[in-house]
């Protein structure tokens, strides 16, 4: 009985080797490369033990933003990587992560596959201020990316200044020093050419 | 003030986005492309979430764990990765590691320097539970791609089951459970020739 306990959870940590391999549409640093979604997790969990004091509510729960961000895009495994200005591949895109959620969480022993229905479903709609949190992380790392790779997805087409205002508007109300520094580079790279007015 | 205190985050951030370029020994799964340390430090960070239960003392606190898996490997951003099973190269591992740790942890605004130097120097030392089990899990996960790769790293020169029961001894006392795992998957790789007895 414990033996089929770690059976699958084993099976669950080999079968998500696999987000290495789901590339985002924004580029590494140093050569330009597409990111990962496993690179892009380890950021942003990282990035929520640095930057919580910006959070409006800097008491958070630090241990939940870290495995909301850790698992939050675990789902992207089946369902893939969706462009956040692909307004086409977003209509669609709760359906095919619940599919994803239910076949990938579902390797898991009831009580874990729970808590990552949980942990997922409460950063995919901000229901928190962990999640809210995580959200801000999740939009500031590739903003950061960007501005230090020539606006590399910002000069996709379709994205202008508003697009990724809006995208990253989570900051606004609740981060509003990251947020200064969000206008900060966006002002930069529309200047620099980097980036549609 | 303030102002300086995000600055240094922000380039720190951008600094640590090299540790994707540092290579492992270890290779993925699906396409034995080497693994990084980014990916590396999110799958263990995840695994201490499923595989608590496990440790001796399972009451550990998970958020210092998964602190120090996140951030366990940063150092190598200058200091590159060393093979576990590199006599040479771990004979100066620790010197060139701080050096790196003062160079990188520097960065940060003081408060922060001294967390990463104290997260670091308590993985690597293994002064603690947490930092012990944090030790479990980064044996555990290259042994399980290991173990789907056909033994990619036991077949290099110079590694056979000895020097891999002995990186692994750690979950002997501290995860019996997770080591019987260990005994049953190197046997197997014995008996298929991935490793020499
Ligand atoms: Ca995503």
């Amino acid at each position: 009985m414990a033996l089929e306990r770690l059976k699958k959870q084993l099976e669950f940590i080999v079968e998500i080797d696999k987000l290495k391999h789901i590339f985002r549409q924004n580029v590494l640093i140093k050569d330009r490369r597409n990111e990962n979604d496993a690179e892009h997790s380890w950021h942003i969990t990282l990035m929520a033990m640095l930057l919580k004091e910006y959070y409006v509510h800097p008491d958070i729960d630090l241990l939940k933003v870290m495995k909301m961000t850790i698992v939050h895009d675990l789902v992207e495994v089946y369902a893939g990587d969706t462009f956040c200005y692909d307004e086409e591949g977003n209509m669609d895109k709760v359906a095919r992560e619940k599919e994803s959620a239910k076949k990938l969480f579902g390797m898991l022993p009831e009580d874990q596959e729970q808590e990552m229905w949980s942990l997922w479903w409460e950063f995919e709609t901000q229901q928190t201020h962990e999640a809210k949190f995580g959200a801000c992380l999740d939009r500031l790392q590739p903003l950061i990316l960007n501005s230090r790779t020539e606006g590399h997805t910002w000069k996709k087409p379709g994205v202008n200044k508003e697009k990724v205002l809006e995208r990253n508007a989570v900051m606004k109300d609740y981060a509003p020093r990251l947020w200064e520094y969000v206008l900060q580079e966006l002002n930069i790279a529309v200047e620099q050419g980097y980036l549609a007015e």
